[in-house]
């Protein structure tokens, strides 16, 4: 047996275990997703969702069956872990694909109350079909927050697949912030750094490393246009904007490891920082340091969020203030629960969230550092390590 | 007025007023959009989405609003074409977004019927909510069949945005090819490819150009993994493979211009091809030109599909047979109609396709080209002009 950085294959097991758990308890016929994350949480099967409907179905016996499109059957049968992959021809088709897959539930005994992640197939690329209510005439219920939930509880596995990802995050960052200086393109210097940071990681962890991502191959470091005063719009777009002295930047790197996300941003600025630089971007660490010691187990997610609230009421930030304070991470680069308010999940060990509330001043430019950290037994481990004080983040105008 | 590629407001205000006619037509309250292609499509407003909902509202009068997160507010207010843009603090909150959304809708005289093109915000990234109709208590008409039609027929200016793609995807599908040789890997050859088109995309187009993706910068050309006998499995993923000789490939490129993006494909062989390879390759490409030669308005999308599989079966090779023939390309790099068996929309000039039927040899490797074309008044226009013929793709072993 290789050594390899994958999940394995008993955790998928104990994953399905889980889920058969909650249809027994719940005294569910069986259990459909469409979702694409929830997919490959369940089975391990990363793809590319396409118009072309695709469902995992567990009845209350615990087997497995994949429902793909002939596009996907080699692929799936490689890769999922399941007892069946079933394949229809193709979509649009005739008769709509999911007639077959009702068909499916029907031999798999999936009837009566049927847990489902969402009405029907999403509606993406331009799909269009039927609820699987009206396939089914069956009742549905949302099996979301059990799912949900499950997958906001990462192993140690998943850790240590996220923890990989933020040291080749942390490579991308660091050349991201060497090459960046006064004339250079954004895009030139936020390719080069992904280029060589994706280079030495494949070449580190040779066939080790799979990206798992239908978005990236690599390690990548970038501005996504949050550069000067465009950096006062937290998700802007590139705009292929080349860097001025004075500019307030915001950055952020990632490298999917396996289909696992992590994220570190942080605010840099070009030449000496001017008095009001300096003062938004001490106040922006200070509420992620506030942040930070607000994150333990039986602490709610709200608690955070209304921790750094504080914080900007107390300074009179809030006009300055556009997001709440995190999201959690993991095969998503957003997913829930998140560090708002209005969530009041309460925070349990293996939850890994990013950590960053931001500053927008008009005409100055954005302030944010984003950590990605992980809630302990004892309190958080924040995960990603590059440096977050100014000094070392400031680039010379020379 | 400098010049630029950008879609010119006056034709955001055609679209507007299509769909208005539409809401007058159906006699509908107003509409409401959640689909981000969708606002892109009507209002020029290239975002991010995410867990935070947003919308598109027009009433019978006209009146367009854009309903976004706080984190958005500047960024839709710079950009979008709509009369007004209503925020939101953040999501989940408390409370939930969308009670403040219903409020709008009301103050606008959006009810009775009320035209929509989901029941409410899709679920993506852990987003949960009501639906509309729960939300309004309004019967809901879905109006997607109106708005997917109207983004189908590509005008002057988008199908000139298209036109510029092609160039640039053809760029990084010559380097790739120039790059790729035995011992490579693929992420390297696909990365350095993408590294200078993109450089000299920029250079050339300087501010003309924005990719307006948030999932590229530039030009890009890669494997996406279909390398050797993994090129028998169509939707594969990066899998960090290097090149031997004897392989098949199967390659990919595009460039989204403005967030229009065109699609080449092509097939090669590493090293003198063997009779086998020789054979998959030449009818494929047969079968690509038996689905130009059925594309022509007033056929049917399911004529071409039927035309190539009559090809297929005519030479026995529905074994090999994965997929149908296309689909429509533009804002989105798959959407609808489809050229498939089951697809009876009537082709019109103005719609793009790509072309793009396959064979998948198990053992031996992937068959496909994909080429972007667009239905004319007489015909069609192959707009992608990258070499099709085997002595043109194949690579030295040397």
């Amino acid at each position: 047996m290789y050594t390899s950085l994958q999940i394995t294959s008993s955790e998928y097991q104990s994953r399905a275990a889980r889920l058969l758990e909650h249809i027994k308890g719940q005294q569910l016929g069986g259990v459909v997703l469409f979702d694409n994350f929830h997919i490959t949480y369940l089975t391990g099967f990363i793809f590319i969702p396409t118009e072309r409907p695709m469902a995992f179905a567990m009845n209350a016996s615990g087997e497995r069956v994949l429902f793909v499109p002939r596009l996907e059957l080699e692929h799936a049968k490689a890769e999922a872990q399941v007892e069946r992959v079933e394949s229809y021809l193709e979509y649009p088709g005739d008769p709509h694909p999911m007639r077959q897959f009702a068909e499916i539930l029907q031999k798999l005994e999936i009837r009566d109350l049927i847990g489902a992640d969402n009405v029907g197939y999403p509606w993406i690329l331009g799909y269009q079909g039927p609820t699987l209510s009206s396939l089914t005439g069956c009742e549905i219920v949302n099996v979301n927050p059990f799912v949900e939930h499950q997958m906001a509880i990462k192993s140690e596995a998943e850790i240590a697949l996220i923890r990989e990802s933020v040291k080749w995050g942390n490579l991308a960052h660091r050349l991201l912030q060497k090459y960046t200086r006064v004339g250079a393109n954004e895009v030139e210097v936020s390719m080069r750094a992904s280029n060589e940071a994706t280079l030495a990681m494949i070449a580190t962890l040779g066939s080790l490393y799979r990206s798992g991502s239908m978005w990236s191959d690599g390690a990548e470091a970038g501005y996504r246009g949050q550069i000067g005063r465009n950096a006062a719009i937290p998700h802007s777009l590139t705009t292929n904007a080349t860097f001025l002295p004075g500019d307030v930047l915001v950055t952020g790197a990632n490298a999917p490891v396996w289909g696992y996300n992590s994220e570190v941003e942080r605010t840099m600025v070009i030449g000496e920082p001017s008095a009001d630089q300096r003062k938004f971007f001490e106040h922006m660490k200070a509420a992620q340091e506030t942040a930070f010691d607000a994150l333990r187990p039986g602490a709610k997610c709200s608690d955070v969020d209304h921790a750094v609230r504080a914080y900007f009421e107390k300074y009179d930030l809030m006009p300055y203030w556009r997001h709440h304070s995190g999201h959690s991470i993991g095969l998503r680069y957003h997913e829930g629960p998140f560090l708002d308010s209005g969530d009041n999940t309460v925070l349990e060990p293996g939850m890994v969230f990013t950590v960053e509330p931001g500053l927008y001043v008009p005409d100055l430019g954005g302030f944010r550092h984003s950590d990605t950290v992980v809630i302990t037994e004892n309190g958080l481990e924040i995960l990603t390590y590059y440096p977050r004080d100014l000094a070392s983040l400031t680039i010379s105008s020379q």
